[in-house]
């Protein structure tokens, strides 16, 4: 970071439920860095209090869920239509030594739900919540199983942003809880410390936002909730002027991945694939029928998550192979 | 129609090209009527006369597609989140002897678009445009087709409304090419007249947008573009207070039909049968269960377009078998 | 029929729940026409007697879902790869004053079974059986709806034949179960009398079979079962030498169909609707893209079943517009 | 391997392209051992011979499409309906140092093939032969890339099986080209040496088959073609008497993994989680709602091939989390 560049503490006073052109909650030139502490897909901080009414986005006139409660909007000075924006994710310093991970009747990979409503004729699972103790040093998970010979899971944490984007294009706001071109609750657990996030710029300003952060995932989120918890955020953002994506990409030192969000889940497959051949064919010279007899040979995929409204799948090729 | 009710003949001063709470063209108390002249698909009047700069939602902060634009919104006094918007489609009078349709590079049933993008390495369609010839005094359309033994082909002509909407919930403000639980660009070909649409209100007002009139079209317009033209739109305005639907609902006078947007096309069918089994079992004393094997025995489907980004299905039950 | 053709009275001696090259019941020449009667899904017969168990594909080698039992195969002399067989379904005699439907637990559109098991983690549904009385003079179906205000629901009767089929390319022996390019289980309620049904020839002889009459039937066959019953079939088998077609396709007197079967929905529709351009192409002298055009604007659709384990949509184009 | 079992050195007489009861080439005891030399997905060897006419399937009667010949069938005495079949896949040694990959016209995860013709109205890929040069001691393979700036590419190879399985239940006999709950030709790169895939027994004797060796490939074998080429294989093959499963199993050492084919993409998923959970319960004494929660947060998946005719994904655990 270059020395003429600001940090700014975000400290919120309000949380939204939509990526979209809200009232941004801090003005930024590209190049600055922001730390924020994000809350939980409940709305929980680090100390469990719940999200008081003030600072929720809200309104008489129309109806929000209140889930997956975003920092934000960041609006970058300079940022317009056919930009792209360049997110550092520098830290995510998980604060709380607590994590839940649930069962909801009518959610998950399994239950065959559309948006707002179940698919299905028969009976939803049972509500049931789950209590993972975090413990911050040696970066594990705890969880007791009862009924299981196991008796009790350690698993490693590895903390991510499940939800980070910006505005949608065509003046959309949508929900929190709907990943799409422009980033939003992708759930990919590979949005991790370390790694670059690019973003396509839709609206003048960006208005980027985020939060749910996750402590650990696995492939999918099939069950519909990950280890949900809070954590210290800071991200460096940047800007390349006239440089124009469509879909988000992520950049992890070892692989170039590019992400795609809608369903069924291979015409996820299908848009990331195609956004990463866009990517190697004008940022690295390959021609295009070459890099995709490479890229079929070489590649991998992520399933990010399997839950309603839009799937997510990334498509990753080695950094190895880039001239 | 009440003696106490408006009759507005509603002059757009803009066109629109997102359904969501923008700006009133109108303010109406329920149980008035709306006489308002569309555009078609590509802005162009009765007189083939294109839209105006200033006619047009726009922004130099966003970006908007430039297709389908809509009248108003319509701001419905009273009407609040869990009502119910009931939509009389008193007339669709078509006003031009022209409509086009068209193939374009990547859009229709076949090119496997997802939002924004082809999901396709292979070569686009050729762009085509074809010019129908509308006879409104025998309400017939003919193409011709000078490749084809045929030569020439005349078609019945049944007016019907593209695109007709209310505000999305969650503040979302989604473009008018794609159908949802709001409606919006379902396509459905059963949207004539003398029918009765149902709509959920999703936000305060309502905020009901319609357009896109099609002069004939098949099931599912699987080349992406029906017989696009205008006409002079005859609505009146009804609500049901306290009444909560979760998709649109038609009344065709023979027929219930709710009707589902997703992908892919199978939940469409789904969503649209547990609406309509709702519909069944909360309206007319139906136990669920003896509702669905009636369903299954007598219902029919429409496929109204499988377009990207959002499909659409009709599932209908006879009004013969209503109590 | 020329007199100098054969009328057979076939007497299954063994019902098949495979298509396949399995031991000819009949052979006969192109030209000829059979009687027989068909058991119902569950092997019964008009008077209610089950399947006697010498009468049942079987084996100690392998596995057989006892479903929808078929009469047949039928070899047909001369009929080789590349040809097309021609089925003119002359009558469908119900001879049963009964049929019953059912609910599976793990069965129907909305359960989501993939095959061979559920793809849910929550409950199925519960079994349940319908009986339907049927009053062949009338030609009318009653089902008491006891829990329901309409107390008792009367629906017209239209027989169709479930299944119908000839053995699959590349040797493949399906179960009774699934339709594919072969035809078999497509559940299309259009297959009735007075209609001609194509289906490509994969393996000399051809192999016809059919079986699984259903009284009446909704559109997608939504919970997974029909009107199950029986009846006298009558088909006149012609050939057509050298005439090529890649999937089913039907034509009832005012339109021509194509039936496509597979999963997802909406590649069902393509396949159908790829087909029917192929015919309209090579048959009736029409430009692929003029038949594209005219079929987006005049067609319709049907969803035949959307049932485990491959789905079946119909593409049609009204016989009118044909040269 | 106890000293009584028997090892065949299997030389095929012939070579199948389905999977099913065709006749054995071999009949072995549970314990024995097989090496065999597979031929690649065109039929050449290891010395690029072409495949015979007299030692391919083939029939007058039918049509075969000659892609990955198999060796076998191997019919296990003993194996039984219900049983599992356990292969031990002890050795891949590349024998050739040559391996071809391809575009086809109509073939790949983008081009929207049906079974047997496309979906596409749109011009196909051209055609396109991809050479790598494979060095059997560094175990690379390399392609020249004359139109990129990389200009030449060297990566790993990991040698599979692309596809391996028993004959389907229900008496099927599906091509090769096709996978299923038989397994079959499921392109799942972590079949590979020093593995165990477990296989349901659906018809007395199993009838085992297996070839097309990939030298290397990328997740989804998104082109439609791995790097083929030829190989000896070694497999062991064990019996588990009375145990049934319903999907493919691997046990790479470090995770269980349950492998699902079907379409669309999201139900593979679906059927290998609930294979993998059925797995966990039954064999590991895991509570059927902890092991969900677990498998949540821990699990991983794997998009095997998303080419046509059915897709394939794994869903895998880390046997780390086992008791």
């Amino acid at each position: 970071m270059a020395s003429s560049h600001t940090t700014h503490m975000l400290k919120p006073q309000r949380y939204w439920y939509t990526f979209g052109p809200n009232t941004p909650a801090l003005t930024i030139q590209p190049g600055d860095t922001i730390i924020a502490c994000t809350r939980d897909a409940r709305g929980l901080d680090e100390e469990m209090r719940p999200l008081p009414v003030e600072m929720k986005q809200q309104s008489d006139d129309t109806l929000y869920r209140e889930s997956n409660p975003l920092c934000g909007p960041i609006y970058v000075i300079g940022a317009e239509v056919g930009d792209t924006l360049v997110v550092n994710i520098h830290r995510i310093r998980l604060n709380r030594s607590y994590a839940w991970s649930r069962f909801m009747p009518r959610f998950g990979s399994f239950t065959g739900e559309g948006p707002g409503r179940t698919l299905l004729l028969n009976q939803p699972l049972e509500e049931r919540l789950f209590d993972w103790h975090l413990d911050l040093e040696k970066m594990t998970a705890t969880l007791d199983l009862p009924q299981s010979r196991l008796g009790r899971a350690e698993i490693p944490l590895r903390p991510f942003l499940g939800s980070i984007g910006v505005a949608p294009r065509f003046g959309r706001v949508e929900m929190s809880l709907s990943p799409g071109e422009y980033g939003g609750n992708m759930d990919y657990r590979e949005v991790t410390e370390n790694t670059t996030l690019y973003l396509p710029v839709w609206v003048k300003g960006a208005y980027l936002a985020f939060g749910d952060v996750h402590a650990a995932q696995g492939d999918g989120e099939i069950c519909g909730v990950a280890l949900e918890t809070t954590a210290e955020v800071t991200l460096e953002i940047g800007l390349e002027k006239g440089k124009t994506i469509s879909w988000p990409r992520l950049d992890d030192g070892q692989h170039l991945a590019a992400i795609g969000s809608t369903r069924p889940l291979e015409d996820c497959a299908r848009l990331a694939h195609l956004e990463l051949l866009d990517w190697l064919e004008s940022d690295y010279g390959f021609d295009r029928w070459e890099a995709f007899q490479l890229m079929s040979q070489v590649g991998s995929m992520h399933v990010a998550n399997m839950v309603d409204p839009n799937y997510t799948v990334a498509a990753r090729f080695p950094k190895r192979y880039l001239p």
